[in-house]
């Protein structure tokens, strides 16, 4: 067993049901309980985001972060997701080239995919002016599903994106999938859609999203702050 | 000396003007250069980038690649650089936990600010109908805003982002804040516009830059297979 200090992972007491299953700290929650790794959960709110002690911690001012006795808090969840596959060598393929490759596709998840998809949830989601919103539209649905029209391609017949087995490359891929889920685009490729499904039946992935839903179930728009639901406006 | 076999950061063969200095091979280039390790380069051209021998070394038909022999072909620009750090120790802080947080920076500066500037870079240069462009863009020059704003704050006044070196924090950082430089935002934030300029200052970013510009000046459109300048269209 690799020793580690008593692990908090920080996330957001409430947000919107859109965005419910795609806050980043599942994806921290979810690489802890792939390797086992017992944790307690810190839930926080739209102000003590936007405090100096918060910020000192996460320069963005966004969650995750992962706080650890005796060890520096580290921010981003692809940071904590490799600290976590480095430090126990799980989720990370056993042959030294494919351990690379792995680590690529990370980073490659989080550049090359998520902000192509996050354009689509800006153009649905985000944008207030709505006839701007429905001018980019097409711009952003052309530019994601070009992206998962790669990424299908790459992935091909095979069950994980690299080597026999799950790796921080499926689970950070998988993950950064969800951002475009309202727009449904993924089912149009079916072997992405099952690989998928494949990350998505992992234990580790199902308690995961149970408990940080269940959090949100707990919660409400008054819990973060807000006067109302910021999506009802 | 860390050993490693025949080094081959593969870039593309030209790119118009606004892009030049922003090609991600430079950031392999950068960090190889730093570490002291020798490299070939290969350029490209649009048509091979498309065809499946490429997209089977990277999925997303980008640049850069790392080849390297007898070893995996590497993608993504923060994986190579990773890989590069690690194997060398160097570009990384020697504390356990200065480290963890450079790694984590890499991530962000990926993940929490190239995308941001991008789609100022978007709304600039890329969205073919200029009315959107224009409807889209006071959008995302707050988005740009936001993030450089966070960047400042959490530089402060130190030289380096993470520890009392440079590392691959810096590296990745300053190199994608060049993503909005056509908008001159950073000069907004002038203890980042010092910072930039300190990482830029370094021999290995300037000889890997000068090296990179050299080869599009001896290059045009058409080595590229293009008919003419695409953005003059």
């Amino acid at each position: 067993m690799v020793e580690h200090g008593a692990l908090t992972v920080i996330g957001l007491k409430w947000v919107p049901s859109f965005a419910q299953g795609q806050v980043r700290d599942h994806r921290v929650r979810w690489a802890l309980r792939e390797v086992g790794w017992e944790y307690e959960v810190e839930l926080i709110d739209g102000a003590h985001m936007t405090t100096p002690t918060y910020r000192a911690e996460h320069p963005f001012g966004q969650v995750p972060l992962l706080r650890e006795d005796g060890r520096v808090t580290l921010f981003e969840s692809g940071g904590i997701v490799l600290d976590i596959a480095e430090r126990t060598g799980r989720m990370l393929p056993s042959d030294k080239n494919q351990r690379a490759l792995a680590k690529c596709w990370t980073y490659a998840a989080l550049n090359s995919v998520e902000p192509f998809l996050l354009e689509l949830f800006f153009a649905d989601m985000m944008i207030e002016d709505k006839e701007v919103a429905r001018g980019y539209r097409p711009h952003a649905e052309k530019f994601a599903r070009d992206r998962l029209d790669k990424l299908s391609v790459a992935l091909g017949d095979r069950d994980w994106l690299v080597g026999d087995e799950f790796s921080i490359a499926d689970l950070m891929t998988a993950s950064v999938s969800k951002v475009s889920e309202n727009s449904g685009l993924i089912n149009d490729f079916p072997n992405l859609a099952a690989w998928r499904e494949r990350c998505f039946a992992r234990p580790a992935f199902r308690d995961s999203i149970a408990e940080q839903l269940a959090e949100y179930e707990r919660h409400g728009p008054a819990d973060m702050g807000w006067d109302q639901d910021p999506t009802k406006n």
